[in-house]
């Protein structure tokens, strides 16, 4: 198989579903922020991984606003969705739903766009696949995407040195 | 005491250090950015909660870059200071740092705003004690914290109902 | 909404993708059959509880057969599909597949039957809502469940009393 | 010391004790059956590593049935028994009982036949000590055990290929 | 059943195996002290309660010494062992032991005496049902932990008030 | 940098504020104490790893009292410093303090002095910098540091052989 070949985002899409537990929530019951930004990451390394069948790194977070609070023993369900890919970058969109296990009951409770990175095993960026639009929908994703590709780069603080 | 009374940055400061372990990495040793982004949400939790005594939950988290790859078997270093304090709401501004532990370098590898709001036990939020600004430096950042916050409640998406 | 309307086994399906950790194997990188057991009851609990919207409880896995090594850094995929409900019993259907994160590469890896029992705050058993079967591939799983349900009843060793 | 001299099931036989934690159990304190079968796979896999002195993998897990809830709170007792031996798979039967950390009250609530195999750094099966039967007790279990894996190689599934 | 009837130490002599994981340990394979003595205090604990069937908590662990370096990969088997009980407080002697999965050699690696206390549910200190001594060797032991009790409530610090 | 320069404690003096969870404690809600000396050990391991700049293993743990019940939910705040540093043996003072997040109370409830030794590749110990001591407090604490150290030389078991 060629591994150059454009792949389109349907086929590196990816879905998690998690209970959460009493060790996910403070002492109110309220799931953590952080308990659901570290899943939104791991489905984002998931997504970008299969996409780009080589190692991924996170290199950055947009803002991500918690718009419903959880609380413990509910569903959480991760869909992580590639929106751009660039040389080496790619854009995963991840949308978050709360469910409740006995009511069926479900929420948007927040979502992110997390930019993953390719490298090679020296720590370098490196040259992934293209991402295949087949639809309309794919094509105006990737539009959007690049859009915020080119602002995050304009703003993104320098590498720091040795501090 | 009176719970009311303004409290300093100074007395809710909090610090973790933590060292990186092998389920906190992909298969090449990267640390994981979500592994950082839920240690930051403990630490920003931790600051909130001892400055509002009251329970605390996360509210947004501004963008994040990962400015340097951390490696498992590295020290992570987190800082987190009160920058400003409204009603209900307060920003937490989160340092992290890594840091060799066979050879004592040390590199800033990010940085978060966490927005926390002190809830009641009805969910709704409530009252947290002001800030108290001893020293210029506080009123600075109390000036830009104000600023951010400000600018965060205008483009904040509405909360979502059922879905 | 009336929660004893039949539902049907799309409405509960169940996905999960996990990236395995070093935690997750032996000294030699072999996942251990266990994790993959204790992922497979969880995703059968939340197929489960999303079709009784009741609290659930396993009563019985069917022998596992592991087809293929899982080694440490592979995807798990589990996919949680209802085959059979009965009065208060449901047999959930778990299809377990790994996959290459760096070659894409997708195997078979084991598959569970996990009959769950939907349970009162008595611990009693409770009735579920019928599982609705609108196409035929529906209803040869029910029949086929139905049968591999009975044949369970019959050779279910009694509950024990004090040991 | 001889690694291919017989040994006897006593030599290899593996307690386990385990306080059931928050993190075992869903939102009405019944601890997963996955949880019990994770630890199952760990007592089966220590058992089987004992007497084969090599790295080992689970080939299979007959049908477990739970006889009765386990509480959060609870002792859960694990004991992993070598009842088979053959010339690279092992049947490791592993009794599971409950008990009141507070009142004493032991009940039976699993049991397991698991298959286990020991294999080499390639992977393939490598040759384990036989099974040494110094008691009629031993030799009971061992007729038994050979009958129940004959079973089970006429009816397991052929390996898979790539999916 | 009388709960203050004397048990003997055989009755709640407790056992757990455990295997050591890649997060028990540094980077460079060595399984951190801390993990030890916390499975230490949880076998201590189980000990305590099995023989009190109230709840215990932890009051001293005497000074421990780490014999031998303990390798991710090894067995630990931790013994526990009632050696004294007075009115509310027990002495539970933990022994740990390491063992080589491929190889069989065992070595003592720690060993521990902790003092459990039985409380009550306002947190005071509550009676134990006394120790049956029916050995020698349960008597010469029971002797010995008296004295270590009698030395550490002399040298024991007072309680501290809030700090 | 020469890694062999005497370092003060204060360059390795390291800080750990903590949130206690439910997976932390036993069905009363009391904090094990296997889980705090776990921390402590930790946090030994960074205090003597940041002044040896090499691997270290935990040698020895002081007898240690717990003073005050700690419950879930509490913060737990520990901190290490260097008190007396040998050939390649360092002593680590642990203070353990707990915090009610939501009124500010806060008590002393633990200590421990924790021998740590910076062993090489080969498992043997290696020399380590010198503690700098320049404040008459630092100086003191070297002095009484090196006399607990005499003593536990005095009174620690031999190293066992195979068992």
């Amino acid at each position: 198989m060629d591994d150059a070949a454009p792949r389109s985002a349907a086929e590196s899409r990816s879905n998690v579903v998690r209970l959460t537990l009493p060790t996910d929530a403070n002492f109110m019951g309220n799931v953590f922020g952080g308990v659901i930004l570290g899943e939104i990451d791991r489905v984002a390394y998931v997504t970008a991984s299969r996409h780009a069948r080589q190692n991924c790194v996170t290199a950055s977070f947009d803002r991500v606003d918690f718009l419903e609070p959880v609380h413990v023993g509910q569903l959480l369900d991760f869909e992580g969705l590639l929106t751009y890919v660039g040389r080496s970058s790619m854009e995963v969109s991840v949308d978050v739903h709360s469910e409740e296990l006995t009511g069926g009951n479900r929420h948007r409770v927040g979502h992110a766009y997390v930019t993953m990175v390719a490298v090679g095993s020296d720590g370098k960026p490196t040259r992934v696949p293209p991402l295949a639009q087949p639809t309309s929908e794919d094509q105006q994703r990737f539009r959007e995407g690049r859009k915020r590709m080119e602002e995050r780069a304009r703003t993104r603080p320098p590498p720091t040195g040795a501090g």
